[in-house]
């Protein structure tokens, strides 16, 4: 039976400060990426998190970023690639620790924001993320998304876990629409879940051009800090089990 | 052949900033208490010491301490005993993390600081600290230096090492003569050798008041920042092997 | 005419974090304590508020806090007074700077949270508090609300500007009943309308025992950080002016 | 009498961390660039610094930099200009406050590290750090070593101050050889000191070709964080005023 699990970032809350509506999407997800303290997320909403997640059954994912609370870890820092190593053991490490506390171990992990786009645009930082997660532990599985993440994943051996979008359009090339031009976006709920099937059953998407490419479906990006998250998550699990497409961490 | 421990903070610098000898004392001790990032230390540095510490054989340990950089950990901060717990949890399994990259296990965890402090008024701080370390990994062995934390440790089936000073005297309830007192301090090497000795040889200190009273003495604290760390560390080392004591982690 | 003041605290939202309903209950209110970055609030977020309380008319005020923004200033921190000092004229002053760009200047300042209780406690954060105050402008007033605090304040001549509740009770010595005791919180909005109007027309306070005790009421607190704020600021605004009470900053 | 002022970067210690040896060169300058705690700096540092600089009579310096403690500064953050509007205005107000309860003003602003490195690649950004200083207080020079730093300054009729180096070479068209150039750094004392002559007293530089070109020079830059840097600051003092060259500030 095909398959494709359902991820959302979770856990961005931070002191006296909420973020997202993690208790309502929770249950309409297969895996959580779960903020390390240094964009967002603190000790405590990292154990909460993870007992959440662990009441739904729900994979326990690494969610790293820059250490950068008042930018929420969007703004790139000019740091080198062993200053970023060590930054993702530490996060991924804290995590563990978190999680080891209730008995569980972690699934995956996925990089945040200006974390992630730097892997994107550089090797080498895609690299130290890579090695960094295969020196803690080379069975966790690494989401990725861009093809130095990709890259420097299957590199070590990692397994990668090739991350799609419902609501996003793509391109010729498999990369997605900038939302800087027209019909970046997908807005109606049913081209979205066709989107994705088609993704999951047939290993493409038609591009904004009409052309049928390849792609790689193991994971459905839903963003929990968008309004309408919760209804999205559940509706288009809903849609895929319907179709006979299981809904299951990779 | 009787032993004792010779442990010592380590990676408090921070950054750009410096602090402690790290690469001199860490011939001489053989534990380390690693800093974790909340009071000093960050994801670099925690890299580097864990780096320096298994070149010279030294057991690696957590030195988890409060949120509180510009305090250095030394600030008590009011939090609950949830808080602490989730604390502790991060900090260890962060520096599991980094330790990990390295192929290499955590020995032991020491609070620090004011977070120490907090553990020997309160026993709900002590139970909470001695907590995180069983729910993130049994194994893991307590250096305790007041009794809170030692019956928490002990109450949980979790090793309690405990911590002896040779420059410091002892009153008749085996506590350490506060700094404020008269002859708190033990400045002659000799002497402080010699009260060492009798410790592991006999499981006895003399007091100020002339009685030998009991106590355990499984590790010896070295304080890195303190001008002659690294001459004190070496000689006593000498001394008490010189005295077939062996110098060794437990 | 006699007349109030009604106070909020603002400007507590940090980084992507947003906290209270600042844009709806700034035009019910006429003086706001801004939050200076060290429990809450962030260089963009201070300026946008000094902004938005420029637009009302509102009296821009500094509400500094303790270095800890996970624990939003409320946990107490075990500072010395010159530390203390230091940080209120750091955070005073890098609000002034804020609203300098804005032409405007700074009309007073509250402490925040567990700062603000550390003054209740001890005279000696009291004092370096109003020192550090009178030592940047002796002409910003201090709002106060525990003894120590306005003892402090006017031993340097400075302005006290009396703070009262409208949803407490007090007690025979004017200060409020504890939130632990029954009918410390007034829930019915025509007694505390008519709590306030005793308090700024007579100049006392009908406590619990039914006696009236006197009670300088210079500013009304209003807890932006609870539902409802907005309605009641406005509601008590409107009963107070038909009373024919004035609604304005000292 | 020609004159020209001595900087240097100063109270860039935090917490319980030490750097720089500012006691010793305080009285060898004639201005002091204050670190104003986000790169480096705390509250009690900025007091302790402002006064030692008020007891040798050196002019008070804001030096703001990024939110970056664990980088010192020195890695550059993708921010927009209205962020570092908003962060400048914050740093400067800040000690601004800790400045006026010693009764003293501002003199200057100079930025640090990678914010000033921001201000030389971005003529927007050099335009948001002018704007900000100017709407604080038009009268606060701004220490300038850039073109669009320069630009930015003068286009709001601020005094800029431009900055020379003693011991750097230079290049026709005025500006530094790189580091990584043969040449580049100036290492003898006697050079370095006609290089600075020749500077005050023509208005030009010798620049490694050979030329003499045209360069304002107002004050000299040390560098605090190197060895020797209060015997560099003393002897070159000591050398132009021996040419009867003052050293004064600005």
């Amino acid at each position: 039976m095909p398959s494709i699990d359902i991820n959302c970032d979770m856990g961005e809350s931070f002191g006296a400060w909420n973020m997202g509506a993690d208790e309502a999407i929770m249950p309409h997800i297969t895996s959580a990426n779960i903020a390390c303290g240094f964009h967002a997320g603190d000790p405590g909403v990292m154990l909460s998190t993870v007992k959440l997640a662990l009441r739904h059954g729900v994979a326990l994912g690494a969610h790293p970023g820059l250490p950068d609370l008042q930018g929420f870890g969007r703004r790139e820092i000019a740091m080198s690639p062993a200053e970023v190593y060590a930054l993702v053991a530490y996060q991924v490490g804290a995590l563990q620790g978190i999680a080891a506390t209730q008995g569980a171990k972690l699934h995956h992990v996925k990089t945040h924001g200006a974390l992630y786009g730097m892997t994107g645009k550089n090797r080498a930082m895609a690299d130290a993320v890579a090695q960094a997660i295969f020196d803690i532990d080379p069975a966790l599985q690494v989401y990725v998304a861009n093809r130095h993440m990709a890259d420097a994943t299957l590199a070590l051996g990692l397994r990668a876990v090739h991350e799609i979008y419902a609501d996003r359009s793509y391109q010729d090339d498999g990369t997605l629409t900038p939302r800087s031009q027209p019909h970046a976006m997908i807005e109606d709920p049913a081209q979205a879940t066709a989107q994705v099937r088609q993704m999951v059953l047939q290993g493409t998407v038609r591009a904004l051009s009409g052309k049928d490419v390849p792609i790689k479906a193991d994971t459905l990006c839903v963003h929990g800090d968008q309004a309408g998250a919760t209804v999205f998550a559940q509706q288009i699990g809903t849609a895929l089990r319907a179709e006979d497409i299981a809904i299951a961490a990779t």
